[in-house]
């Protein structure tokens, strides 16, 4: 089997890979591990940046987040049983951003890939990358029901969108290899509730007793968090605690209210930051988790890997069209100026929220200094809604 | 000896307290333990803020400091051999900082005192502060050359400008105060050197072996300062070592020069960010760093003080014009506002630029990141400037 782009996973940054590419007219095939219905439906993120949406809707996979996404203004963050609202079109000239998830995203590009695309094989595990540093990379895999059975896609160029734990990165030498990392001592509790979201739009409160995040996946779909203990198992929580602990993390002097509703799913989600230097070796090029996590404040990790896609397919097209290999030489540099944005502003809306457990009471006052500045300063408050509606993509 | 208020200390804080009050028409008293040559040459800090220089000159002490003082527009940020300069007028609606020594603004307000203010008692050290919850607060005191014979200040008001050793805030139960405090690993060796300043205005660097500060005192006199470990001793560097660490720290790419001079004095500085709450107890009030040290990244600590008797000279003439005492009630919540947005602003300039012993590579980069958009956003930019040309005072 040969192509010109062999892509490694089918989450988003796969996905709107192969459409960026068969929209540039550039052959691809996308090999994905797991089955169609797991891939739509294991829950992710679930707000798209305006550069994000502005890249689906270009791509042609913007027609249903147009109809069922909800577009948001802004913000609200609270603390001491304060409010303040963020507003982002007016602070950073007309941006705002989409609720619209992931999964939804996976089903749009993965509808398109079948209809119009070039191949897209699910269960089809990648084994390895061999020869990302020759002109003709190969991805060794494997397909269900090939069991003992290897195949080789033969590709001009290979790119990772295969997660943290994937194979692509793995090809790269270990001593041209440098990572960044920072883990938290605290995790998200994250539930799935059948209640209309309690407030239109997403609310970051921080309290006493931790963070806590109110968003929603639909309007008759509420989705919460609660900043738990690093290691807590999510049963560890009766479905009344947790209503509990979020009814007093939320609670606002002017008496807002959280609505309660049967919750279908739990889990909890642990907080990482993570960049992987460089993003590219040879013909082998990182995009999305391969290369970089954020731990999820910022709502920064989907958005990225869209970011990532988007500037191979710029560079590879402008390598076809010109002949020039430049903007895919500087790939790895161009995708990390933008990328440690999103982990400074990752780090500054985490450190910003979450209660250490040996948070000094210096450190707190802190945190709270940093709120009220942002409720008073324009500038501040400009500095994170530019950080919020995203970096622009290069 | 009686007074309607006592003031402990002439550093700025007791000073400038002391001419505010004259100005309003009230009546004081200040103490200090030192000679008069001991405040006039002390060396500390040198940045006035523009609320700072707006109070000066409306107290008619700006006049050599306008003949004399070096308006400076803007500091210049640095990292990785790259310069970037932040242009305060142009961020802040033409807001601009003073170069005008500590030492400067303390002659000048003593030189006023003693021609037309109330007594300013030197050698006269304050022992303790009595009856802080009565109406008729005492200092007991003891002037040189009455040993083993206290003196006693009977006054309406005492305001505690005796610094973070002094005896002022002993006054206040321990069970109603709280303290915050954040050490730091490293601290500042700072020499003043005899040699015209190397750039015109001051010079923020982060490099990996540390943060350097290029300041001045005047168009003659450089005063310069390395990040070096906590507990070092000043004698341990030669002037030459020094001289080349400075070179190393500033270095650029476009070839800025460092001039070297004679190094006429050596000290190290240590870093500390403390918060003594409340800032009041009955009719005892702290003022500068009796209640708040900040470590001098930002240049705050002078004109913190300068906000509190601002704020306590206002108070009082408030209460005098209207016979209510509700701004001198709510003195300790109307500075400590301004003192948390003066704390965080200093530590964020202290962690922007000072490598921590233990910095992970994550932390190095996040620097870095931190650098690069205060380089690119106007909205991040502006929140600095609005930082360092001062808080407002109230």
């Amino acid at each position: 089997m040969r192509t010109t782009v062999g892509i490694i996973g089918a989450g988003p940054a796969g996905l709107l890979l192969a459409r960026l590419l068969h929209n540039a007219g550039i052959d691809s095939v996308v090999l994905e591990g797991r089955d169609r219905a797991y891939v739509e439906q294991r829950q992710r993120a679930g707000i798209l940046e305006q550069g994000t949406v502005d890249v689906l809707r270009a791509a042609g996979a913007g027609e249903r987040m147009d109809r069922e996404g909800l577009r948001h203004d802004g913000i609200e963050l609270r603390h001491d049983r304060k409010r303040h609202r963020v507003d982002f079109p007016a602070l950073t000239g007309g941006r705002s951003v989409m609720v619209y998830a992931q999964t939804e995203v996976c089903k749009d590009l993965i509808a398109l890939q079948l209809k119009e695309g070039g191949p897209l094989l699910f269960g089809a595990e990648a084994l390895a990358v061999e020869g990302a540093d020759t002109d003709s990379p190969r991805v060794r895999f494997r397909q269900e029901g090939h069991e003992g059975n290897d195949d080789v896609l033969e590709c001009d160029y290979v790119v990772g969108c295969d997660g943290s734990w994937g194979v692509a990165r793995k090809a790269i030498p270990a001593e041209l290899v440098q990572v960044f990392e920072r883990t938290y001592p605290f995790g998200w509790l994250g539930i799935l509730a059948d209640v209309a979201p309690s407030h239109d739009e997403l609310v970051y409160a921080r309290h006493d007793r931790g963070f806590a995040l109110l968003s929603m996946r639909s309007p008759s779909v509420s989705r919460l968090y609660l900043q738990v203990p690093e290691g807590t198992d999510a049963e560890e929580w009766s479905d009344d605690e947790i209503w509990a602990e979020l009814e007093r993390r939320f609670e606002t002097a002017d008496g807002w209210r959280l609505e309660r509703g049967p919750i279908t799913q739990k889990s909890v989600t642990p907080m990482r930051s993570y960049v992987h230097e460089p993003m590219r070796h040879g013909r082998l090029f990182l995009a999305g988790d391969a290369a970089h996590i954020v731990p999820p404040t910022g709502a920064k990790g989907l958005n990225l890997a869209v970011g990532d896609v988007v500037t191979f397919a710029k560079a590879l097209t402008h390598q076809k069209d010109t002949g020039s290999a430049e903007l895919l030489d500087a790939y790895s540099e161009t995708c990390l100026r933008r990328v440690w944005q999103a982990e400074r502003f990752s780090y500054d809306m985490t450190t910003l929220l979450h209660r250490a457990p040996d948070a000094t009471p210096f450190e707190d006052r802190l945190q709270v200094a940093r709120l009220e500045r942002l409720a008073t300063s324009t500038a501040a408050e400009t500095d994170l809604a530019e950080g919020y509606t995203g970096f622009p993509f290069e």
